[in-house]
């Protein structure tokens, strides 16, 4: 069957502290597409081969972090049959009519364990890759594909105290696979936890925090571990703060680069990783693990994987 | 909601001619694993990271082309939810013991409008991907990743008269989505159509033939075009008769070489495409657009790949 | 030593029939900049990691081909030091001022065996890669590394009768090493002989024809396969005619991809490619491996290989 | 004119402390091929692609550097054209009559002002790198091309206090081209150089150390960044201790990861950086832009490129 429920993270609201420079980071440098400014001072931003109007928002602030994100679900009978369940699990669910987020159907709104702010919504205006659905063609006009060569939004993760609640919101109400977890070794208790509701690793993820409502990075997806190597050419040759370069996760064995944005908001490009299939075996690392666990290329533990956050 | 219902292509079986030479194209040159040779002289092969028993089976025969195929289902009772569905659609539903067919569990049977058989099973003997499941690592001993470095089967064309009701069986009772479609320009005629139940662009795709029951390729994927490239090498130097060389589809904009195994069965190795969600549009290509929707590297139409199936 | 003496392939002057259509072939789809229009009509360009002025000239024309070509030397006494050699070879040399040819030094002028018309010069202005020389970085700005990512112009093979003789001046004379040679099985008569004065597989080449002076192609050196990967995507858009699309060569090992512009003139983007030294065997292929040798991946002897020159 | 004098880095004899533990890094980790054990215990290796019989030798010793390094010239009688300059230069030169080093003509040996022992030879046993000189392929046979896919030995980098001195000679004597240099933004004093005598970017280099006759590192040329990408994995799999994990040089423009032999000597794989000619300007980068001239992926000052050798 395919992709039911939960599609994928169809929206970040990030905050970030100086929309000019912001904007430089993630229109020039990395290759967003700015496809709209609202009146609030909120910029809105799509990957070129998303078809949905916007994925990432930035919102202007005095401070870094995520406001919200959202995930896209298939149907709006899917919002429907979520809230009863979701009311259940313990979270009270807020009404959002139609159109008070822009170019977006109703949402449902709640707040996660880990204290972060979800929406669910079943439609948004699509406005296309720029390709025709009639003889598309397989690559775009040029400067369409620019800057870090971002496909797609791909996974976020998430910090925060009840990391262990809210994988058990994702896996018993929205369905969702363990894909992999990392664990400290002696006591077992879960240090971070990988959900998945596709055949990719992970579409969201949780770290332990001793805050609430933590943002740890958006993901954004390549198409080529080649194309990390040159994105990482390019975030070079514009100084950005790189938190780990060019490397591979052994959680999910994707290709990837940590860096900041100028509000020290952490942002991710991601390629390759395995097929995730629902009957994959769930993977555990462990703390005695956790170099190669987060960097496998150089086995380094990062203390800012951990302590970094907005 | 992770996948649920239909996985994916979890066992084919294709016939050959010449066990020894089929032997040395599968598992020396391709590089997939041998895990079994049954009584009956079928010889059983899986790709490195899949974790369940088999994928692919050869069994000797005096003429080339495919058996079965099978489709792993997520659980038992998605088999018994299914079963009335596909017999609704109008096809007659066989019972297939557990033990039957090795390391399986039991299995529905039934034949396609296109005339293939096709097998559904929820369970099969998993041996893992040689990697274990606490600290796994990113990358296999040396050995296991060879060949073609081929990571797992792909999906499956198959070819046959009443390609639009294969199709709407997908669509209607296993609820798949159809992402690309190739229609003759005038009568808008669909020659072929793809389906997806996951975040890839296709996991079987129908093709119109005059003959029933005709097979056209079981495609295997690769972690991205650089191995497509490898691969290529891989292939020319053992001088396997080479369909179409590396080149990317129009179609799934996926990396992909047509090659044949000793027996005129035909094989690919595939990479990229793009991530498919259920919102994503149906792509439509027409025959004026063919060379492209096909080989869009070189925009020729091969007669092949209309003509050449067993 | 570092290389002396003839340096590498720096112009070529090719003729095309439609100057806006070349235009668009080789500054739009391949990417390689104009730098100067000259009042004859004559349209210069250079590929972005080239520091000279130009390396390919347009020359409009009524029919496809080459006009001449030109080697770089390392300075201007090679110029006075190989002048006799040429004469004594039996060749006439004729001298051209500096200035006559735009942004140039001094030329000497002759006429190989295989009836091309080559310069030797050892000046040219150079206007560098975009990069300043302190702090240069390694990634140019947006823009410059464009179309196909062409870094420079890499090799050239040229057709004619006494191709045994035309290598024998670039031996005996220029001093260059024979890398590989491609020879008729029961004759061993050389059909091309590949001829190297640097660490790459080849400066230039002569294939066997029967006619003096034809040109087959010019080389332009891309990063990497990957990059020839792309390139095949981007061909493959503007419906660019292809020869043969993604594919390695067994002579080089270079991957390739083989296109015609507007007016038929060949043109190739190339990668990789072994090391080459003067101590590497010289490698030899005959004619019961034909397929291998000019394409490896697919052993398909394309008789437009041999048969299309312009 | 093809290369000639003084040709590529054909020796490099490097001090091990436990033979078992240097095999297992060199052979089976790195993928060098082990050709020859010594009655002296010394043990020697050879790059896949690299014609000669070894270019790499292990000494044991009880702490780790390199013994000696050696040039292979294009013939004999270079040895006997330099050996005059080499002593004008005011080096001593000692003759090594042929046989005394195993497989190897007679050499000129010598001290380099920065203190390290210098051969030149003319002759080595060429054993061929598995492939025949007729019809000789493009891959070779399964086994041969092996852990980080090395292909050669391409160039080394040496520290000691006459880093002027050392360059000078390479310069004036053995007409290396300087490619690039590294120097302090004050005193605009060099603090490495970089020297090539091929179209390589560099093929020795020296960096400016308070002690002499130290060894920072020999690098081995891969064929791709996707290999140094699939080499990180595989090092990161080994817990081969990194010093720097994927990156890319600001200088040479090359792929680059550097890590330690079990001994503590550094070791580099390497691929990609541009196509340099004697025409190419000198590149010179500042100590105000020393992180992105050293890895210009995140632009990160590491204290061991300059402190860390052996």
């Amino acid at each position: 069957m395919a992709l039911r429920g939960l599609l994928r993270v169809g929206e970040v609201c990030i905050r970030v502290m100086d929309m000019k420079k912001a904007r430089r980071h993630y229109d020039e440098i990395m290759g967003l597409h700015e496809v709209m400014e609202g009146p609030d001072g909120k910029v809105y931003y799509k990957c070129w081969d998303e078809h949905d109007h916007h994925s990432i928002i930035l919102n202007p602030s005095d401070r870094p972090g995520m406001d919200y994100f959202a995930f896209k679900v298939s149907s709006d009978s899917v919002l429907t049959d979520l809230e009863p369940k979701i009311e259940k699990f313990g979270l009270k669910v807020k009404h959002i009519a139609a159109g008070v987020y822009p170019k977006s159907g109703r949402r449902l709104e709640f707040v996660l364990p880990t204290g972060h702010t979800m929406h669910l919504y079943a439609e948004k205006e699509q406005i296309g890759n720029t390709m025709p659905t009639l003889n598309p063609g397989v690559t775009p006009d040029d400067g369409v594909v620019r800057g870090c060569h971002i496909n797609r939004v791909d996974h976020l993760l998430l910090g925060g105290q009840h990391i262990q609640e809210s994988a058990r919101l994702f896996m018993e109400v929205f369905d969702f696979d363990l894909s992999e977890r990392f664990v400290e070794k002696e006591s077992q208790m879960p240090l971070a936890m990988f959900l998945t509701c596709s055949t990719k690793p992970h579409d969201i993820a949780f770290v332990l925090q001793p805050e609430q409502n933590k943002y740890h990075h958006t993901s954004f997806w390549l198409e080529s571990s080649h194309d990390v190597t040159k994105a990482a050419d390019r975030l070079g040759k514009y100084r950005v703060p790189i938190d780990v370069g060019p490397n591979r996760h052994g959680i999910t064995r994707g290709a990837t680069i940590y860096f900041f944005d100028p509000s020290g908001n952490r942002c991710e490009v991601f390629a390759e990783g395995y097929v995730h299939y629902p009957d994959t075996p769930t993977l555990t690392w462990d703390t005695t693990d956790a170099g190669h666990a987060t960097f496998s290329q150089d086995n380094i533990v990062r203390e800012s994987f951990l302590q970094v956050l907005t």
